[in-house]
């Protein structure tokens, strides 16, 4: 067993951490971290638990500490949840203390020793740890993705052998992927929000980075481009998007190769039995009935019609956050980098 | 003061007539007309009034009769709210009986003398009545399009001298397009529905007669295609649409576009001060805050960005239905078709 | 394993039926009936799966047969989630042909040899079955009350040592318990409906049958009046409702009531840890974050304040419903009924 | 026309303020404050206009001033929409700087020489202005209750005739009553939160003050006791509440008081045509289909039922806060305050 920890852990993401970490069989949740003003409370009591699946017991009586290195003697790995102005700092001293970082903050995602990884995706970007030896690091950071572009990027994998070069994604983005205190209700009931901060930058950057060529020095962008239009709606949990690609190929083929689709990674514990469900009936993925497939680990696509266009949909704080970067762990202990 | 009446005058849009035409400058609303089951009573007693505007008091003693052209004695202009199963045959007899009918059905949009107009963007459409002579109608039928569409086209309507020829539009509907029975609350409540029967195929044909040249004796369609993926999500009223149109001049020139943009028709009792609002704010228009203004006449446009891309927003059931076919009615006043 | 069927397997507490049933360790579930429409069609092609936790594979290929007794060949126990018009008969003629039953459904409810059975709060009802041999029945019938009536109850049973006599309740009900297409989007989004169709009579006659005294031969009704008021809100699953009960003892003596709570019942597989969860948080209980405590099964009560007044909260299709249904089943299996 | 101002004019309260005063025949709105931050702003750019009803353009220009008694120079009357800890200095600052306040605030309410006025209820409660010059006022402050109490003070009004002494009122509050920003989505949406911090002590307190005599010196409270119980519920805007009332009278009574009541003033013009409006329907009132009766100023009562139980709802904004400020304010000109 691997002693990990979570950084930010009474978070809307870091509460999703404990709950995966929670009973994990390779990782064992050691040390959680939070603010000066939860540092000393038992989990119990620094947490105001608002995750809608019972709280972990298991984990009621580990003590917070206060997110610095210090605090994390004898973790080997953490989880990071952090918000990104702290992110930056208390990462990279992290690494450079030697311990694992799988990260879900956006600040290190472009940097260009620092895998951007969705792992059924671009699991081979994992050799890029290799390289931030180079920067004196004994540790290493990993990060995943933005929540869209996680549901974006698993929906393209069964389908980049085809030629396309244009992407066009709309989305229709949950309320949890603001945090707990992100949106006001008054903002979003019976109605849409058609502006995300920063959201549609990240998701036409990052995926090319992921959907990229790591050639053992450094990633060559993929070639296409995506232009993204990202709305918020009320719906709790469960991003939708709207996707155009430009595929040439009829319908049918296209739907053969989400069909014949596997993952390119087998045997880690939170691994979906399908990473990409798609469905063939004519009003799905929907959020509140799809969410929760595969653990909500599974991206599902459907309504696939001649544009090419369909519609993906995954959950943005299992699938989107916090299980993306548990899964990058997994991989990360089966290829022995801890 | 034209003596007018209500097909189908108990659902949702044939409301939303009611209340548009209480006290209406021009119509003097005398007929209101419903299923047999209702037929006999007064409307106070035969409907269920659900819209959230006060019920018109006004109308309460009114006596709904059957729908069928016997009904409709002493009447000038009929507004339609029919279902599409109805409003074919009736809307017909109507015409042939002298009666001018605005409908909001879609059975007869598409056929190749009955002009499918939206007042401010294709006025001269109207033209088209003159060619029902030929089927003997001394009545005539003008249609408004899909709520969708309507939204669509105003928004392009400032910006249509510009070159481009490829539209994609991802849709975010409100649950009042269909009726007030139309979608069970637990299909939509924290959820999203990728899919509207036929919406994206209306769109798609609707948009390129609209937006086309009416040479005096046929309809050429616009040259451009629109590519459409429609979505139901929970807001009660106003149908919110990201768009993307391939012009290639810059965006401070289609910003100017937006904002010299005049009406090509003026002083119509419910054509609002402005008939697109451009907005510069970075996360509007939003249904629950921009749908009532222009009296749910004003379509909204913002998040004008390279791409180029927008937002457009509109209330669905008074400028997407009923009050898009009350604006007709009042061109084809002051045109003297009526 | 006994092998049990679900009558009316595709509504929504059918749906709930199939759910908990798969992989029970007591009941092998082996006939699921529907509606002639229906019959003859593998399960997974005959129902519109939508619960929010994934369909059960194990019943996908269980052929759905016609809701009557010659379907129930080899079955000794059915769950009923038929509509109250069609339970009526169809239950008393399972019973009749040997089979036992456990309904959800209202029909039988008041009926005097008919347990009407909370487990956890009146598990010696049970033996009203024999009453029934009276009626030649060689199977039985055992109901469980309306949804309300089980929260509230639930929430009773700890206290009911103390003296009182009057109780009022008024609810805030969830949408799922009028069914997948109950109630329309338009009537309860942004909205209240201060009216439940017989759910009050339901609550105020039930409550004093099932907190009532069964002497080996009749029940006599606990000797309080109940005053319901009953309201639906725009929550999915999970009824609230606040309680007022004249218990003219201090708070702290209540509320260790509470604590001390034991069922008087246990070592059944749907029975949670807690049956009752006493909430000392001044916000809580509250339906999303609470209603899947316990698997669904526990109800939550918290507010306790003087009054004597508090807040009681369950999930209403499981802890309301088909869960009440199974764990009623549980009990008369270890009670050797079956 | 008295020269007017609002106090805290660009959050909820005071937005509402704004758009009730824009036009108004009496009073001209010539000064809005609000934090230095947003001084010297024109209104327009002060604001972040979240009012679902269009801005009103003719407070555009106003230049927002600094909350302090010297921004209100030539101003008669002011209207508070402050928050409880800036309203209690401000508030006695400008009473006695001889300007009238008329304030939502909570601060001084229960003040034995303030009137907690409701204008159909205790207009007589006026009198307690002339209490006030013992204090060195010239001016004067009125307040208004809670919005909850206001509806239950309504829907008391046409009963009080009769015997009580026992209410006890369950409330379900729209979630504008928090604010613009008091609730976070992830808390109220989907949910019930069954606590609003110091809302049933208010209920409590309130409305035996405003239901007691005022004898010329002091007020008696009403003879009769309230229990309250608060629960937040997913509307944006409308307080509904269930009654109980100890009225030993049967529901015809009942029914023929409310059927006759009438308001005991008249000619002012915030004044609804029915103060209460008393609903036959089984299902009504609704707050989504009733909440803009009477321009949001009627308080709909119904569901009148043996127990006596009935439903009250209204407007919580308008009726429940602004417009009850400004509806008293019309009647303190009415009988020359100012």
């Amino acid at each position: 067993m691997i002693p990990v920890g979570v950084l930010g852990a009474t978070g809307a993401v870091g509460q999703r951490f404990v709950q995966l970490l929670a009973g994990h069989p390779f990782f064992d949740l050691q040390v959680l971290t939070a603010s000066q003003r939860s540092a000393g409370k038992k989990y119990r009591d620094a947490v105001n638990w608002r995750v809608d699946v019972p709280f972990p017991e298991a984990t009621a009586d580990i003590v917070v500490s206060d997110t610095k290195t210090e605090s994390l003697k004898g973790v080997d790995l953490v989880f990071s949840a952090l918000p990104a102005d702290l992110a930056g700092t208390i990462e990279t001293a992290c690494a450079q203390a030697g311990i694992g970082v799988c990260s879900n903050a956006s600040v290190h995602r472009m940097e260009p020793d620092v895998p951007l990884m969705v792992t059924e995706v671009n699991p081979d970007h994992i050799g890029m740890i290799d390289l931030q030896r180079d920067r004196g690091m004994d540790g290493f950071i990993v990060t995943n993705p933005n929540c869209s572009t996680i549901m974006l990027t698993m929906s393209l994998a069964p389908i980049r052998g085809f030629s396309f070069h244009d992407i066009r994604v709309a989305t229709m983005q949950a309320i949890s992927g603001a945090g707990f205190e992100g949106i006001p209700a008054m903002s979003i009931y019976d109605n849409v929000v058609p502006y995300i901060g920063s959201e549609e930058e990240k998701m036409e950057k990052e995926t090319v980075k992921i959907m990229g060529t790591f050639n053992g020095s450094e990633v060559i962008p993929a070639p296409f481009t995506i232009s993204a239009s990202c709305h918020r709606v009320p719906v709790i949990d469960g991003h939708t998007m709207a996707v155009w690609i430009d595929i040439p190929d009829p319908v049918p083929a296209v739907a053969a190769a989400y069909r014949n689709y596997q993952a390119p990674i087998s045997n880690l514990p939170s691994l979906p039995l399908k990473s990409v469900d798609f469905m063939e009936q004519q009003d799905r993925p929907q959020p509140r009935l799809d969410r929760l497939k595969g653990n909500g680990m599974t991206v599902s696509v459907g309504r696939l019609r001649e544009g090419i266009r369909y519609i993906a949909m995954g959950h943005n704080t299992i699938r989107g956050a916090a299980g993306a970067s548990v899964l990058n762990a997994e991989l990360i202990h089966a290829k022995k980098y801890i």
